[in-house]
């Protein structure tokens, strides 16, 4: 059969399962988290209201939820939260974009790498960016998130030579459609090294980042 | 009638009068300039290839072309071409922009105002905008020529405190559709004090720059 | 540093600092306000809904709401609000689309400049337009705001010389795509000296409007 | 079979046969022309180049080549050019327009109606539309064509009380997308009395026109 | 000054007064009203809810609703509401579609005409129109209704040799776009005679129809 | 290997290979053309100018051009062209759909199915479609081609209890956005029975209505 | 008249009569299934609701409600479910599409015709399309039901010969364009034998399958 | 000054100084080259038509000229061309989509980056991707290039859990609109590490590949 093929995803020390949470029911989310932690070390479920958070906490110990991410976290407690040298750098231009801004940092760190938030240096005020340049530029990637026009991967990917994961968001209004207006800016950004995740995709523009990070860090503790 | 409203456009002194070039033949051209010279102090004609222009500039004399531009542009010999103080900053993101960006700087000296060119200064390497930052806060108004992911606006307008006009090119491809990118970009800039004319309208650019730099500076040489 | 560049934004007489407030909190508001209230002289937070505004008003002394505008306004008790000679017209196509205009007027005035509010002369009754045209040609600058169609701009562009910032709003339904048809009339206007902010976006235009006037005229009781 | 319900249309006297020239050779359309000289007697043939009318007229006599409109016509020699008493305004914004309200024109004419001229009235100069109000009130009809924002047949429609066709062109550039910045302006109209036909559909704009001008018309020389 | 060129609309006979009832209070219409009944014999207000109606009627006397267009109509006692000979078809192809066919017939008889509904004749059940097509060829002109694919006015254009006044709804769902796939269909209609009014726009259908049937038809009870 | 699971196409008797030739060149096609001799009995290669298919010709015996459908056929001397019972119906709206009907006619054939072709039957004139009714509804099933507004599938599809493949085309001006117009109608129809291909995919049409007729249809000649 | 062309449907042993059920009352819809009982064996309603499905379940007896699917089926109590041999495979991507997935099922087997389900299986996980090959490849038919980034058709496509009916669904979000993405992935896939219906429409998906299968197989216990 | 921001570029080892040859002439890219040379031990330009490349290489020497990728590529002649161990994968769709996937490859190489080239792996035919799934698996990271429906990249995501960096072309024809069918596609992909460039930027997609594999792969020939 198809075994030989190894189509099956082991279980990778530091992967997550992931739940996506929208549109399942408490229900649904608490059985799915009972039948994983019987195999898996880490457990991350997505887009998850307050409410439902309290509910689901109240059957399943040991979740740690992230009210502006948006996100339940659980891990075996014999698991180090993080597990790589290094820090992924997590770039959010207005107070709005925190909520995605969140949900990649958090992701990040299920995946067991040290996520650093750099918070609301949009390009309308270029100086808050320089300001954190040395701490950006020793990230091993960067994930950026912006709505409106988009503009600051451009601005990162021009100041830093690392990887960056562009994420926009569906922040302003008008004729900004959903944050179509970020997601083109991003993808026609002009600076190299960029590339870009669906609207409001925080957990991709994590994900990639963790991927990337896990790669070109060694392990902590460990000479690889 | 409607003589009382002066509906009429009265001449005023250092307006030009501007010909659209697309579309018109060679010897449309012609005829309109001659019979505008008669009339007029200054005469500006855009969008005009550098065959016609040739052609045009035989049958006309003292007609200057602008081959970035692809502007004629005729004065009255008596006519001083800078009439205003100060200047207008014209600034633009890459190479491919330039034509665009010569249009305005051509429109605002066919105004009467001065232009300074900043060139080359894209987000995709934002010291080379901070590097010309001095001489662009110093000018009354600035018009920001961009394609692609259309952000130096927006970097331009958090940097300065005067009035910016944005003018979205249709320079790049793939997703950037002909310039919409870049014009949502604008159109959605988190910078106050940023508005934006068509696509590839460097004219319209440099015609709202100096009619906000003419009400704002003095004539040189008098005193108003 | 950075300092010697200035990015920081100096306290200029009569800018107010602006608090947007869609998406926050009342309590993040009553915050900010309060931070604010001992840096600068005047206040302006758009966006803020008659709940929220009565909300706030209740713990913050002074402070002014524009019902239709949705704005609240607060300055220190010694500052005149209007400062400089002149007015700003603010020019408006039908009745929905009054709720943009006031948060122009709104943001002129907070600026410390005059706005003269022209209502109700869409296209479709030109004669009203008309009727208004001599105090609409008296301002500095104007600001014409309008859904449907939007073809209110070019109408006014016509018949001013002077700049007009165009303002479409959502108004309207069916193929006016929230506002996308009345934005692109407005960056397609074949009239001169127009520029164009978002759908909705009458801050843009009263900000943009009150740039232009302060630079352009003298300030009140003093001679320059 | 379905004769009973008639569906084969009568020749009624005064309505052209209408061939749509484009994509259609030389050889096809002389063919189409001599089959129906038999039948009817009237014909007109549109988006016909300069080179194809040159070649067809060599093999057809008598047909008449309108150059701006770009369309063919023949009548039968008995047969009068005008049939009904009144006229039908074809209103356009500016030269670029001219091709498609000259196709509009041609068509009301070769319905037999008499199509009178008002051309370079854009809203930009709306004096110019008002210097001609008279004309464009006393006929029964206007076909209104306008490019770039589309804003024509607004204006028109606040003034006239009888029915507007609007005929968006695709004269502009940039976010005028080929004409959807005109139709969409057009179709969102907030002046009541219009409808709206295909971007630089000259032909269907006046061929409604006459319909309904032949509806509300007696014939000339004939008591009805 | 203007009067001359008389842009006030005239008090002409038949001619209703028309208030958009969409984001205005009860009260607000109440009083718009009563100022109306002073001045005209006719009165429509459309888009205004079952419960906004009931309101209204406790307020104003005489004025009926018509639950499925949502219209309030009210006429001068002595006031005939049919003032003209022959009748206007309004077509239409589902039944989601009625709201907006109501709202045109209605319209349509407040202009003092008459209006044969001809309801569920879509497409997709070709006999359904073939069966009423006498009806509607007796109409002097046709206001034909759809959502979804919006097949119906090139079908019943290409039967009638009347106008057709197209009226897209944003009935369906999925890849319809609130009634833009309707709109595109009949806008590139292959049928001549036809032309389109705005997504949902019932009282546009109307309105045009009822201004061409005035003109077409003479008066019931008197000899023009 | 995968080699159980059978992913490799057999070769079928009856079913063409297909050659895209849009972007190859001459050389490459006959290459293609003389390897897929050796072991398939027919060829098919779409997209063909009459330029290359005359000089692919000079060098490969046996190959039929089709100029409307811009297609080279070949097929083993010993082969029968059609295989199977029955037919497909083929119908076209206009003129200018024929090349993408033709294209899908050819694609029928080249599968072994016999197809009917009924062209220039459009919803402008219902009668012609019904005057082939019976030859339409005798089809095992239909492919229903048609450019502007794409009527013509939903009119086909009530009128008929067999399955209709739609094919939007290209053809049209303005609006129809190069065949979007067509496709969204089609994507929307409200008959039932009928599915959707892209714009110009007249292959893609012919071979789905091939793949069913096969299915439903016995062979030729034989007992099953 | 026109009975002798047969338009009207007649009743075919296991054609369901279908009820659209969105935007209908709970009375219309009693009223119309009361209606259909009497003159037919099957009848499917969609788009119901559960609140809409308990209250007509009580007055109406023998009604079967799929919650997933959002359906109403009856059926005669002397007519068999299934009528024909072999299976039309359902074929779903993620848990999100199973509702639409469900109505395809659902109308395939009110059409008298078995439905194989096979779901979760997604292209981001290849293998589980793979694990059901031999079941997918032995069905008459498929219906392929995908939202994001609607990839599942094209992979089915290429591994069958049969056809495949593809349904996009408007599951996802930010670049999704409710359903546009998947949409235009099937419309343009480059695997033949594909065609599509609109989005989210399950039941037109399972209907062309079902009209399909049913000429392709006999029926059960009898020889054809 | 910014000198201590350390703005500028530095010239590390194995990167290539980049040239965007579009729209530049011959002349301009020779004098970029010959400045470059002396500072830079590689040189990438891509975008050059076989007729300028051959002109360029007239004047400069040792170019490589890639005629699919359309690129030049010069090194310094002590600089070795693959500095790092492993490699990257760069897989495409189909034929068409080479010149895109060679760009990349050529960039991954011009990077100092191995690269190993799938071509024809489109989903269509989905063992053509398992035949080569080691290769694919055992690299850092993959580019995958892919047009029409783009459905490849989520096939390899969810094949490997290396990042995959997607690049959509506008291969294809219809309604894939110029390559955006297969960016959203790819924006929307349900497989997670994936992230997306422009439409047929293979240089974006090779570059960030290589910034990626240089940090996660060591120096040949080197311990670090
Ligand atoms: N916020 C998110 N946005 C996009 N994809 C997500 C998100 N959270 C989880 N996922 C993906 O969804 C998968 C789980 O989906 P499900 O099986 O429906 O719970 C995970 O493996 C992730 O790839
Ligand atoms: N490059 C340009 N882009 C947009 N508008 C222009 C341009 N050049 C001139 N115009 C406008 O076109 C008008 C002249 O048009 P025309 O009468 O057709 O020559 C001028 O008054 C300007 O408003
Ligand atoms: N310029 C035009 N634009 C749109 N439709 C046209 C035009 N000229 C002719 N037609 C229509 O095309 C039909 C003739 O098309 P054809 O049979 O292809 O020559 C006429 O009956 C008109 O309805
Ligand atoms: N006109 C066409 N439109 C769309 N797809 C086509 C067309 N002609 C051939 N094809 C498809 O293209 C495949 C061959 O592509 P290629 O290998 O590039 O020659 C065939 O198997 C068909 O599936
Ligand atoms: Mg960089
Ligand atoms: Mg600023
Ligand atoms: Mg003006
Ligand atoms: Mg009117
Ligand atoms: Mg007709
Ligand atoms: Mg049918
Ligand atoms: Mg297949
Ligand atoms: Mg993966």
């Amino acid at each position: 059969g198809f075994a030989k093929l190894d189509f099956h995803r082991e279980e990778r020390q530091g992967y997550p399962e992931v739940v996506f949470g929208e549109g399942k029911t408490v229900y649904q989310i608490i059985e799915i988290i009972k039948v994983l932690k019987a195999r898996h070390r880490r457990i991350l479920a997505t887009r998850i209201s307050p409410e439902k958070a309290a509910a689901i906490q109240k059957e399943v110990e040991n979740l740690v939820y992230n009210e502006t991410a948006r996100t339940l976290f659980w891990k075996n407690a014999e698991e180090q939260t993080i597990l790589y040298q290094g820090y992924v750098a997590v770039v959010s231009a207005g107070t709005s974009d925190l909520r995605v801004a969140e949900e990649a940092a958090v992701t990040v760190e299920a995946m067991g790498c040290e996520a650093v938030r750099i918070c609301d240096v949009g390009v309308a005020g270029i100086h808050r960016l320089l300001d954190n340049l040395e701490i950006i530029r020793n990230a091993t990637v960067s994930v950026v998130v912006a709505g409106m026009e988009g503009a600051l991967p451009s601005a990162v990917g021009g100041l830093v030579s690392h990887p960056v994961i562009a994420v926009p968001t569906s922040v302003g209004y008008g004729a900004n459609f959903g944050g179509l207006s970020a997601l083109l800016s991003m993808i026609n950004s002009c600076a190299s090294g960029i590339s870009v995740v669906n609207i409001d995709n925080g957990f991709g523009g994590g994900y990639n980042a963790a991927l990337i990070h896990r790669m070109a860090n060694e392990k902590r503790g460990e000479q690889q």
